[in-house]
């Protein structure tokens, strides 16, 4: 069965992210070496968001009252009110900033939305996310679009079985192993991992934890119609 | 063209959520009374979360933040660190909160889900709002579930339309008049409107500011069925 439905994830994806939040950590540690010059901040932000994964969920509003906590426990509530605020400005400006595509992320998407239906699925905050995608200029190439609160087996089972997409017509492209990638190769679909710079702690997985098939990789998105036609071609019909 | 799709709110239609909000805002006051006794905080609260609802959307993480914004705000920065751990821990304990069903909810569903295809359509924080429903007991009596950042006109459009769903033949059923009532009677559906002890200042809206005629009005869940059939049946064949 042909690709028909080519279903691509949002964010360090199709536009830059993940830099935003290395950005305001960088900040953060910075802001708190003036009051705890030893502390661990990027450890210690990541124990106190992986606790609090189950209540907040993803995105930028969850990351600023992580780091909000992380800086008041760092420095035993002696950081002033003013330094607080300051992080939740951080937050604001995050969730205001313009989206940033990646490079050939809009000429290749044109260019393959003659040919596949495109799906947007990415997880995180309903209401950033919507924001991102509307200020992406890329809405309109979508026949779809999906928010998710997590990306697993179940949640890419359900979604497809709403669509009515059967596993073998289906690809999606996304720089997660972890939520683009593994989940969708369980299913028996096929799935194209493109790596971004900078990924988070909580996506990080091993190659080795993947199946050796049913999944590709590239460098960037700008040869991804040419993986997929190689991909539908049966070998024999290759030249 | 009689009702098929039955929707539901789920913040204080289905189950307790203001008095959550009401419950955190009174211990604020009390909190931030110590520090600066005669500020008016609910009606700094409240301009803070205006100013951010486009930043930030609706939900429990957005209030938290905001609760923060209006604590330092209102102390000029004075206020204690500790003081303001003590304020992400309301918003912990507000999003780990048990989902409390109103009366007659489980009972009148189950009884109207053989009738109707029911539908969740809820705004705010999708993780959130996916805890709550898990948590509720209810999700498998519906057919499908919607989380919307905001409930327009607009919104409910595209969703009805995206779900193959006519006007005619679609009841909403919700607490709010400005998010569950007028948008879906300017679409020429129906809509029940079953008020809740407490409202949230910006759900706020005069009964004269609707259409005198498509929405209806009950007080309680209870006798929903009844109204239902009701307006089904030509006024000819009612007894």
């Amino acid at each position: 069965m042909p690709t028909r439905v080519l279903a691509f994830d949002g964010d360090d994806t199709l536009w830059h992210n993940e830099s935003r939040f290395h950005l305001t950590q960088s900040e953060l540690r910075e802001l708190l070496r003036r009051h705890v010059p030893d502390a661990d901040v990027d450890g210690h932000l990541f124990e106190v968001e992986m606790r609090n994964l189950a209540l907040y969920g993803y995105g930028v509003k969850a990351f600023t009252l992580s780091m909000l906590e992380t800086a008041i426990e760092l420095t035993d509530g002696r950081i002033p009110a003013a330094d607080l605020q300051v992080i939740l400005g951080w937050g604001k400006r995050m969730l205001g900033a313009p989206t940033e595509l990646l490079d050939g992320v809009h000429e290749t998407l044109l260019d393959i939305s003659a040919r596949y239906s495109l799906l947007l699925i990415t997880k995180g905050d309903l209401f950033d996310q919507e924001g991102k995608l509307a200020r992406s200029g890329l809405a309109e190439l979508f026949s779809g679009v999906e928010i998710l609160s997590d990306k697993t087996v179940d949640s890419y089972r359900s979604l497809m079985r709403r669509r009515g997409i059967e596993p073998e017509e289906f690809v999606m492209v996304g720089n997660s192993l972890r939520s683009d990638i593994a989940p969708v190769v369980a299913l028996g679909a096929r799935a194209v991992h493109i790596p971004y710079a900078v990924t988070w702690n909580h996506e990080h997985m091993p190659d080795e934890s993947l199946p050796p098939s049913g999944w590709y990789r590239l460098d960037g998105i700008g040869r991804l119609g040419e993986l997929l036609e190689s991909i539908d071609t049966p070998p024999a019909e290759r030249s």
